[in-house]
């Protein structure tokens, strides 16, 4: 049908999600020919196994050898779905000195060290794609890198790993605590043998950089990122948080400041309003809420991870990658360009749900206050309740830096008459 | 801050969206540049009322002479946000012959003559952009014809009108009838003084043309998508809904026939489950899902109208077409190879819900199933209540074509105890 050469690509990983684009490529072939305007045909597949069975993936293409497939010369386009840091960084540099354009599903390396790869890629005038590794098969650096280029986004909050969303999901409507919930994500496949990368956020903080590097037009790597996971969320913060008409999301959320001079990235635990369209996604699920300037809120909704989703995001920036091959051009790069800084936790300001165990007698409450006011912390609601000598105080506060959050909560522990502060928690979405 | 000449836009239009496009290309002039790699500045807004005040826009670049102004040669990109078939087809094509790209916010030219408009922008080298043509801000044409490039999108299920979800929520929450309803968003702004163009589905029809062109890699245009309006909506309706776990919206729905031969396009209120994630979408919001092979269940959600969200849409298209003329290169265009023809909606294959007044009398039920059965349309539940004599029926079928579902009715109504059809509904979603 074409008269054109076929574009060549080079597969590097060959698990869940590589054989599904190898699978893909095969079976959409017509396809994809048509919509690139050239066949494309796979050059070879460096895997760390070949003697393991791959269905579907052709025998003859196999090769252990990731480093020579990478410098053939030949290849238009190179495919990464390995994962980590090293070699995979050093595969990919020597991809682009060899001519190739790279798409990857790689957060944890875009997220520690995206500034090298882009500006290899720059020197090399060749592209660099990664919608796959934030949030699956649902399009978002797209649309923050090109529809909304001539807007201004302020803010983006996202349920970005599916294996916490799960756990939570399962604590708010089976009323299970934390380590039952994560027993059945395990059961079902949804949590891995060891859970530590999705519960302690480091899977959604290394999202949360590439995501605040985007939308705000500036660089911030998974260190700039404020980390809480979620193992401490108990049963008994979940039903406070239903009491306050909102449920409990491991949020990524990336702000740019009040005055608009730095940008802000963390992940944790939050509550958010039942009503807010983030509250609504449930099991496995991801999204991505995003507030700007002239667009107002945006919500982008999907499968976060499995090997097919994020193979359409793989083949999606697979087909932009070639079209630009042919057309001899590159696509939207970084764009770092305002260079805001990142501020540290505790300039965040947001709202803080607390729940004190107090004496049950006069005056605490005022001396409660007392410390609060003392850190210009200001009381929204306070509710008590008390029963044979102790009691409970949860108080939610107005807006006000982590800081000086941080500091009343100090101060709060040394009162006699607050014999424990039994949870802490931001409340967002509002 | 740059040495590349400035690129060169050119206003058509600047009444709610025009004038912010106006405004944002002067507020945020350094980023534009920034993101574009030149800076961008306006060389013209052609208007029909030079004399109506337009605060913040520059009085100087006014002009009534639409054909002079993309006839200039110096002009990059056009930007049309006038509306309406003529005289924009030809002003479009004018540009285009011109050299210049064209952003477009016009789904019902889109929707009634788009092939015409590719064809011009390939001959002549440019770019045809029209991401605010459809639900406002939300990127969508973006998603649908880049990020999903290598996948098989086969279903869009979008509610893409903001007045007519205004109205059917209202009518849920509140219990109000459908006049009431349009009554009440007439009053706050979602609906204009003749609603014709929402509330019989017309605006939704364009939309739905167009993204079933895009998703399905074929041609479909206005003419070919089945429209009914929600004029006919009952607060009965409603409460049936209700009483079925459901909600009803008006819904454009796209879909690729079960063989794949075959699309259809069509428009009309549907019930959908509350558990779908476009029920939760309130008020005058858009929300577009999206079911592919590969990706799964997606969804696009936020503001569908207004001026700033359109102009958004407006300037990441306005980027991009710079961008491309920068690079003297072009973007993705119409892809429509798959020539998939658009089947009548009487091959549409969906649920139905219909509720039946009968006589109150033994045998009516045996007597309604078995003109069901004679035409080959499945029950799935009935639900009868009666009293003094009169009773009524509620049949929700399993799937079976429109045409036969269309053929019950009409036997139904034949029947000596069947008194009326009160009301047809399809049922989608599950």
């Amino acid at each position: 049908m074409m008269r054109t050469r076929p574009l060549k690509v080079a597969l590097l990983g060959c698990g869940v999600v590589g054989s599904e684009v190898a699978r893909i490529m095969t079976t959409h072939a017509d396809d994809l020919t048509a919509r690139i305007g050239a066949p494309v045909e796979l050059a070879g597949i460096a895997v760390r196994r070949p003697d393991r069975v791959r269905k579907g993936v052709p025998a003859e293409l196999i090769t252990t050898d990731a480093t020579a497939l990478v410098k053939r010369g030949d290849v238009d386009v190179v495919v990464e779905v390995i994962g980590g840091i090293e070699p995979v960084r050093t595969l990919i540099t020597t991809a682009f000195e060899h001519g190739a354009s790279v798409v990857s599903a790689n957060k944890a390396l875009l997220a520690a060290d995206g500034a090298t790869l882009h500006a290899a890629a720059v020197q090399n005038g060749v592209d660099l794609y990664y919608e796959a590794a934030v949030a699956g098969a649902i399009p978002l650096i797209r649309p923050l890198r090109e529809s909304l280029a001539g807007d201004k986004v302020n803010r983006v909050l996202g349920i970005v790993n599916g294996t916490t969303n799960f756990i939570l999901d399962r604590m708010d409507s089976t009323g299970a605590g934390y380590s039952e919930a994560l027993d059945e994500a395990t059961a079902l496949g949804y949590a891995e043998a060891d859970p530590t990368a999705d519960v302690e956020g480091f899977d959604a903080a290394a999202k949360a950089a590439i995501l605040a590097g985007i939308a705000f037009h500036t660089r911030v790597t998974i260190d700039d990122v404020h980390r809480e996971g979620l193992t401490e969320v108990t049963a008994a913060d979940i039903a406070s948080a239903k009491r306050m008409g909102c449920t409990v999301k491991l949020l990524a959320i990336c702000e740019r400041s009040a005055d608009g001079r730095s940008v802000t990235a963390r992940v944790h635990p939050a509550m958010i309003p039942l009503s807010h369209p983030l509250a609504s996604v449930r099991e496995a699920y991801n999204a991505v809420f995003v507030e700007a300037d002239a667009a107002g809120q945006l919500m982008f909704y999907g499968p976060g991870a499995g090997g097919a989703p994020t193979a359409s995001a793989v083949l999606g920036d697979l087909v932009a990658a070639c079209r630009n091959k042919l057309a001899k051009t590159t696509g939207v790069g970084e764009s770092a360009y305002t260079r805001l800084p990142v501020s540290p936790m505790g300039e965040v300001v947001t709202r803080y749900h607390i729940s004190l165990d107090v004496a049950d007698k006069p005056g605490v409450l005022a001396q409660v206050a007392t410390v609060f006011a003392e850190h210009q912390v200001s009381i929204d609601t306070v509710r008590q309740q008390g029963k044979d000598g102790e009691a409970s105080l949860v108080v939610v506060t107005h807006r006000a830096p982590d800081a000086a959050l941080s500091a009343t909560v100090e101060a709060l522990r040394k009162l006699d008459t607050v014999r424990g502060v039994a949870s802490i928690m931001r409340v967002e979405g509002e």
